[in-house]
């Protein structure tokens, strides 16, 4: 058996009580350092826990496979909600059905940023990561115009990293291609963690922020406005 | 003060200590019964409940503000998260800064219903609701067709209600303009509570079964295969 879990933003006060039960079933739990560091404090004295390395994601899920079909229970753990840009794909395809695999969803980085923001999406939205590490940049930067074309809230998942700094402020002039350099904006860093950060702002601004591979970005539609510092979009036009 | 709590899918097992602590602050909390009857055994004997009626959000977030602002501690309560198609906006609309508002995330149902089928949220995606109570048939069209033309997964919230039965056959009719019937889809009903149910399909397929208000829809983009009875979308086109 394998439990892929999400623990949500990065705090214990946010992983659900369905989740630890998951984990406490386990005989080891496998996750890059930052999860496992998070986890070792409820389950360190008990449990193997196993550092992976950072984009060796398939490696991973081998691993936790080659580990279940050895007859443990494994917990493969990640911040957000595995489901979303996770390990939840990637380990069932890994597994092909050879072990039982059970997906815990977490609170992903939409929901974490929407409510530390405000409200912007209450509305319909798009969740797109500027990541081109799996997706071609013309396949990202259509989803953009799209999404923009369509009135949609855009959320945007990995906005930029040390080796694509560029790639928000290439993001942010595509959108406004069609949508007005003052349309209301916001980014959270590192949400519900240590070093958290919000900054409601403007699309045409966010080419100029500190924005980094911790923060995750909300672009609002045509109705989103900023009320008492706050990000909101009203559920719908006809109110 | 008033907290939006996010209660997730509907077992106690997917509340958060954040939004259980929050309800514990709180000297009443408000919401519809089914929400209410879900905490009642958790509060029942300690906090006052208010039992709030459907469709009268501004109502309820008024009366939330009106108790607010005498001095009592306000717990809103919803399924899913208040921040996505929730109470987030319209409270914080409502109290325009003359309280404080905190939202609290749940576990909305694009994830909880994304782990039930498998893993078909893993790349870029578009949430959209079919209930044209609040926004325009016609704006949901366009969103529709944005969302199939970018490839992007679909995930449908509301996709149909007694006083509109026949929305998805629309959506369905319109998404298959372009994309094909045998379309990888899925489909989850009442995620997380009793009488929880989970469909594997295709979009053709959509448009005969028997999909109700408690379903949340899910339409894979041209890779989401089923691999051992679950909707995968791999991470990316470059693996």
């Amino acid at each position: 058996m394998i439990y892929v879990v999400g623990l949500g933003p990065g705090g214990a006060a946010e992983i659900t009580p369905r989740a630890l039960s998951a984990l406490k079933k386990c005989d080891l739990i496998i996750g890059y350092k930052v999860y496992v560091d998070l986890i070792r404090p409820i389950f360190g004295g008990e449990k193997e826990l196993i550092v992976s390395p950072m984009k060796k994601e398939r490696d991973r899920c081998e691993e936790a496979l080659r580990l279940s079909l050895s007859g443990r229970t494994v917990g493969l753990i990640s911040s957000g909600d595995p489901g979303i840009y996770g390990m939840a794909g990637i380990m069932l395809e890994v597994a092909g059905g050879r072990t039982e695999v059970e997906i815990i969803p977490g609170i992903t980085a939409a929901s974490s940023a929407a409510a530390i923001l405000g409200a912007p999406l209450t509305c319909d939205f798009a969740v797109i990561s500027l990541s081109d590490l799996l997706t071609p940049w013309e396949t990202v930067t259509k989803r953009l115009r799209a999404a923009a074309a369509a009135d949609m809230v855009i959320c945007l998942y990995n906005p930029a990293s040390n080796s694509r700094p560029e790639h928000l402020a290439r993001a942010a002039d595509i959108l406004m291609e069609t949508l007005p350099a003052d349309r209301p904006a916001g980014w959270v860093r590192s949400a519900g963690r240590e070093g958290q950060e919000r900054c409601v702002t403007t699309l045409g601004a966010l080419k100029n922020q500190d924005i980094d591979m911790f923060c995750t970005v909300i672009i609002g539609n045509s109705v989103t406005r900023v009320i008492d510092g706050c990000l909101v979009t009203p559920r719908g036009y006809r109110e």
